[in-house]
């Protein structure tokens, strides 16, 4: 038997703990051994739930417990839970954890940690809540050189921008009727301004250059919280459809970019028909091509998945896992914003936009006039049409 | 430095040769050592290949170094490609490959082998060639019951779809243009009847399955060469796409279906958009929900991306796969497809069918009367049709 503690009893906290319970006998087959809920830390008492006898407040029962081999942390946040994973880890005991937050934020630190320990740190759920793509990165895609990583990886502004085109209602009406549902937050400001975003593309973009760390506070990230059903209209007049990426290109001179921005996706990419609170991530390895993958970003369920499935990993014996190579902090290798070149939808319904800019593709579109501006930055972009009124842009992904 | 041997150097074969050596740099930054392809064991020489001087014709001269620690096997076929991977595992060797006809039909054979042996027999590139779908199922969905998997596993079967749907052609020209462009083989049946699908979805189901074989020969496998334009018009007007689906299911009950067939599937159904020569597999699991894993399903480059992951992963020190969970073939928990239950759009342009099936769901459609049969096996649904002319059926995937 293998104990482990759960640290912060929440939503995927006990998600986790329902998995485990539920799908204890074919886990106990596939790996040989039963997986024990030892102690549930948390600073509420669960009276109503079965685990309510393993609940305690007392971290030191937790940490100064020899028999407990992993802790899932699903506190969230970067303060108590920071504090708790130094804990653990210290301890040798191996953390799993859905907390984007502190990956992104402590990463370099905590693998660190846990390799000087001798246990693990695993966080498959930070990323694409049920999908496998943090494992996928790291292991199946071990041969190539990744050069590109498109997702759209928060369901909160991928289900808005669903309801502004589906329903033909504004941002702010979206927002409300997502928030009624319980896919937004009361403060939808880490959803709506991409800040959860941020984070993801800063760990798969840590991943894709080989532990070269992407600090997620020099990404630049712009949410969805501007946009209008007058966007979503010209998105669909284009071909397009409006969607908020999380973009990181390996840009082959050793260094990076990655960014955070709504895109006028192009129906031909895989990414344009994912709806609702659905999560895709689209990555292109230079012998893998390009590969999508796709399933719920969120909830309780699709994340304790994920966890339970680290915590399987860690609780194997002689599990080996790439997770532990290093993050490297010394030096960055991602761009300043204003650095980064990408590809631009330029429009207008009033200016000949292709004669601003001369070598550009024209889209034909009713009503509108557009060009496809490639390799060019944000800011060259603003000053080339600065001045001129009636102009629009936004980034475009093919 | 590990030092390993290529078995067949054909496309895949010499594909992983290229990704290996091209990247060397980054694989061995990434595990901390070198991977040096020693041999290539091939009937064939290749005067013209940078790597010449290392093909022998002496399987001897592979099995008997004790220097190799992983042999590729890209042979292909279940007769010498058999021969050798048992010897490399008996040698304690461990085998990567791209072969699904071998892993399929020997599976529980060879896994038990390599257990025996101290070393693993890895298959990743087995199905959707480049897409990460083996390891995400054992690793990633570890704590999940898998409920269904469907999947676009052909890329030659999907492409001639395509084309038939784009083009307007009949299958007899879209087969033609696919031969033609490198797409399909001089002898189309083992793509075309359906049986690469039904080798590929008896390893996906042996997997979901715990490991609880299915047999490649009891899975019913029906293609697409009967398939006519009519079928993707009808598929049109009933707001479907034709494809060909691979598809699984844990009945509940202990036991499970497999089968290979055409089906309609629903354009909500994000296999539905999969267009071309691209795969993608849709798994179910109890806390996961629905995932999809989409892109290059063969070709050179993407299954070479697979195996040399794979190559990876046995070169690691301590590597412990799932994949040496035992394949156990001495029972079947697979259903006779006569005893499937699955669901069905019956249509006709000329019959009531609705009156036929009382409890069916009506869908409306112009021209058409067409019901949705759900839960029923493909004989029960013939006969209930048996001696009404101009009644047609589909499998039908939501």
């Amino acid at each position: 038997m293998i104990n482990i503690a759960i640290l912060g009893f929440g939503v995927v906290g006990s998600g986790t703990c329902e998995v485990l319970s539920k799908n204890a006998d074919i886990i106990k087959k596939r790996i040989g051994e039963e997986i024990y809920v030892k102690k549930i830390l948390d600073l509420r008492d669960f009276p109503d739930s079965p685990y309510k006898d393993r609940v305690t407040h007392d971290a030191d029962e937790v940490f100064g417990d020899p028999d407990i081999k992993v802790a899932v942390e699903t506190i969230g946040g970067a303060s108590v839970a920071y504090e708790f994973t130094k804990r653990a880890l210290s301890a040798g005991i191996s953390v799993v954890t859905s907390n984007k937050e502190l990956v992104s934020t402590h990463g370099p630190e905590l693998i660190k940690l846990a390799k000087d320990n001798n246990c693990v740190y695993l966080f498959e759920a930070a990323v694409g809540g049920g999908i496998p793509i943090i494992r996928p990165l790291y292991k199946c895609l071990a041969a190539n050189n990744i050069l590109k990583i498109a997702g759209i990886v928060n369901g909160t502004t991928n289900y808005i921008l669903s309801s502004m085109k589906n329903e033909g209602i504004s941002y702010e009406d979206a927002l409300k009727e997502a928030q009624k549902k319980g896919y937004a937050e009361a403060d939808p400001t880490a959803d709506c301004e991409g800040i959860d975003a941020q984070r993801k593309i800063a760990i798969l973009s840590t991943i894709a250059m080989d532990g070269k760390y992407c600090n997620p506070e020099s990404v630049h990230a712009e949410g969805i919280s501007k946009l209008t059903t007058d966007d979503i209209a010209l998105a669909k007049a284009l071909g397009c459809e409006l969607k908020l990426i999380a973009f990181f290109r390996n840009n082959g001179d050793s260094s990076a970019s990655a960014y955070v921005a709504p895109h006028f996706v192009s129906r031909e990419c895989m990414l344009a028909d994912v709806e609702g609170v659905f999560n895709a991530v689209l990555v292109e390895g230079d012998y893998l091509g390009e590969a999508v993958f796709y399933g719920r970003g969120a909830g309780s369920y699709p994340t304790a998945s994920a966890v339970a499935g680290d915590v399987i990993e860690a609780c194997c014996k002689g599990s080996v896992d790439m997770s532990l190579r290093a993050w490297d902090d010394s030096v960055s290798v991602f761009k300043d914003y204003d650095d980064i070149k990408s590809d631009f939808i330029v429009y207008s319904k009033t200016e000949d936009v292709a004669s601003v800019f001369a070598d550009a593709k024209v889209l034909e579109a009713e009503g509108i006039k557009a060009v496809i501006v490639s390799a060019v930055s944000e800011k060259e972009l603003a000053d080339k049409i600065a001045g001129k009124s009636g102009i629009g842009y936004k980034h475009y992904l093919k």
